[in-house]
């Protein structure tokens, strides 16, 4: 039996599991809720089940990549602030907790660092020798990471990336990270879901208040991204003022480094066209001193299996980045 | 006699050559006005001419590296947009026709991009194993520059690191290069007089006035500069005006690319402290994501030589990149 990699994403409501073979095929995947509020032994004891489940007959494990929802010190394999779980995880030793139990080294990394590995490795990246580009994670938040010349930028510590937090609006909404105006605050599926309500409650938005019905729990992105892709006016307003915050803050990143492609990930990322073409001409708009038709926007092929696929990657590669 | 690289740095109104050894030791600078009004053969001459005197009898001369203020085709060693220039140089085969003249193999690069190639082996970058800095060149216009992991970020067509057009204001006042709000518009050498002309112009800065005594050509960012030092109100508001953009600007950058410094070069940089200190407590304010303490804000020390220092590191390492 050869030789496995498993990748492990750990969210604040589903844990999902992927594990690829030596030459980067993808074998399986799998997924379980988190259960967060059982506490990190008994997560972690999700995360072991389903690795172990899904590797069980199909070849030997080697090792297992982690992306965590926050900060984490890769080198001691503890995460340092998960701020959408209970008690914030601080100093929880998630890879000695996974390693003893599955008996194979474990690397951890940021969620939306691990998700770029995965885009790297079987998304855009693949195939693409010394390819770089941008992921955006548009999901509850808005993560992100930066590949250049085929290598992942992370940092001294892991932070480079946090793309969620450029400045799109200097004197905008106060963001969670405490800094002002951040393309999170405008960009991510909740800022969408506060925008659109905005619009219904100035009753500027019949056919998404008809649909909803007063059941706000159903106005979501993928409602917004659904009425927007058929023309409803107020939909199309919300995805673009996103589009155009997205636009405005890749640009500054185009400038500086002329990637070959903007990646979008996460929930939000299926609206689709509407909110590219509003992120196209917004970059069209702004960067004016060279060509940028090469720099394409397009939505990662991964859908919500990014991040496992990167934490195999990681651990193939041994957590050398 | 050992083997000598020239560098040359083609500005509106002078031109600089400076020459390394093998080694990377500095051997001699000189220059000379560019009287550009005699056009690109007799621009080219003078190039030509500064290198040969500065290399006679100091050793041979195997290549040389130019730098060129806005776009080149380096790969044709052809200029294809210098804006300051007359006529604009489009098309100006000038890598050929100074190898012709020196007999020596000839590489073009942006002049911003080659003082950030400077910094890295004569600057900041020097001794620095695989560093990570932006380098902004704050003169007439802003120019910019990427190192990552001690490699500098060029493009697909050299024209990444294009900093100075970085979008501060969105909604801002319309920058040469056709968009809006672009970081040149606010921290450039002419953007910071523009800004202390309207101080005057309201009454609201007696100090500068009075140095400047109704000769507006006397209102520099030196000026400016030695005002802010000694703690004049006005002026350290046009410098705090100027600083406060490029720490937004460049707060995109830090969260993205976590580098270790941001190098200021060009003539504004030379007001130190005061425009530092601006920089440093907009970054502090816009980067909360992760600690930024190790981000090093610093000018440069190469002073207006740093293109020129450049040139001379491109030729050394025959235009690999």
């Amino acid at each position: 039996m050869g030789a496995l990699y498993g990748g492990v994403d750990l969210g604040g409501t589903a844990i999902k599991a992927a594990l690829c073979s030596k030459d980067g095929g993808v074998v399986v995947e799998s997924h379980a809720p988190t259960e967060p509020e059982r506490g990190p032994e008994a997560v972690v004891e999700t995360m072991a089940a389903l690795v172990c489940e899904a590797a069980d007959g199909l070849g030997e494990l080697h090792g297992v990549g982690v992306g965590c929802p926050g900060l984490v010190d890769r080198a001691a394999g503890v995460t340092r602030f998960l701020p959408n779980l209970p008690g914030h995880w601080r100093d929880v030793p998630v890879g000695g907790m996974l390693s003893e139990r599955l008996g194979v080294p474990v690397f951890l990394l940021n969620d939306a660092r691990l998700a770029t590995l995965g885009e790297l490795h079987f998304g855009w990246g693949r195939g693409r020798e010394r390819a770089t580009f941008l992921l955006l994670t548009l999901g509850t938040g808005v993560g992100g990471g930066v590949v250049i010349d085929g290598r992942i930028r992370l940092g001294p510590l892991g932070a480079a990336g946090e793309l969620g937090h450029l400045s799109v609006d200097p004197l905008g909404a106060r963001c969670t990270c405490g800094a002002r105006g951040c393309l999170e605050t405008v960009a991510s599926g909740s800022a969408m879901v506060a925008e659109a309500l905005r619009w219904m409650r100035a009753g500027q938005a019949s056919g998404l208040e008809a649909a909803v019905a007063g059941e706000l729990a159903r106005l979501t992105p993928e409602l917004i991204g659904s009425f927007a892709r058929d023309g409803d006016p107020a939909a199309l307003a919300v995805v673009r003022h996103a589009g155009e915050a997205i636009g405005l803050a890749a640009s500054s990143l185009v400038l500086a480094l002329h990637p070959d492609a903007i990646v979008l990930g996460g929930g939000v990322s299926a609206i689709g066209e509407p909110l590219l073409d509003s992120i196209r001409a917004e970059l069209a708009a702004r960067v004016s001193m060279f060509p940028i038709d090469d720099v394409a926007v397009v939505v990662s092929e991964l859908g919500a299996l990014g991040g496992a696929l990167g934490g195999a990657a990681l651990a193939r590669c041994a957590g050398e980045l």
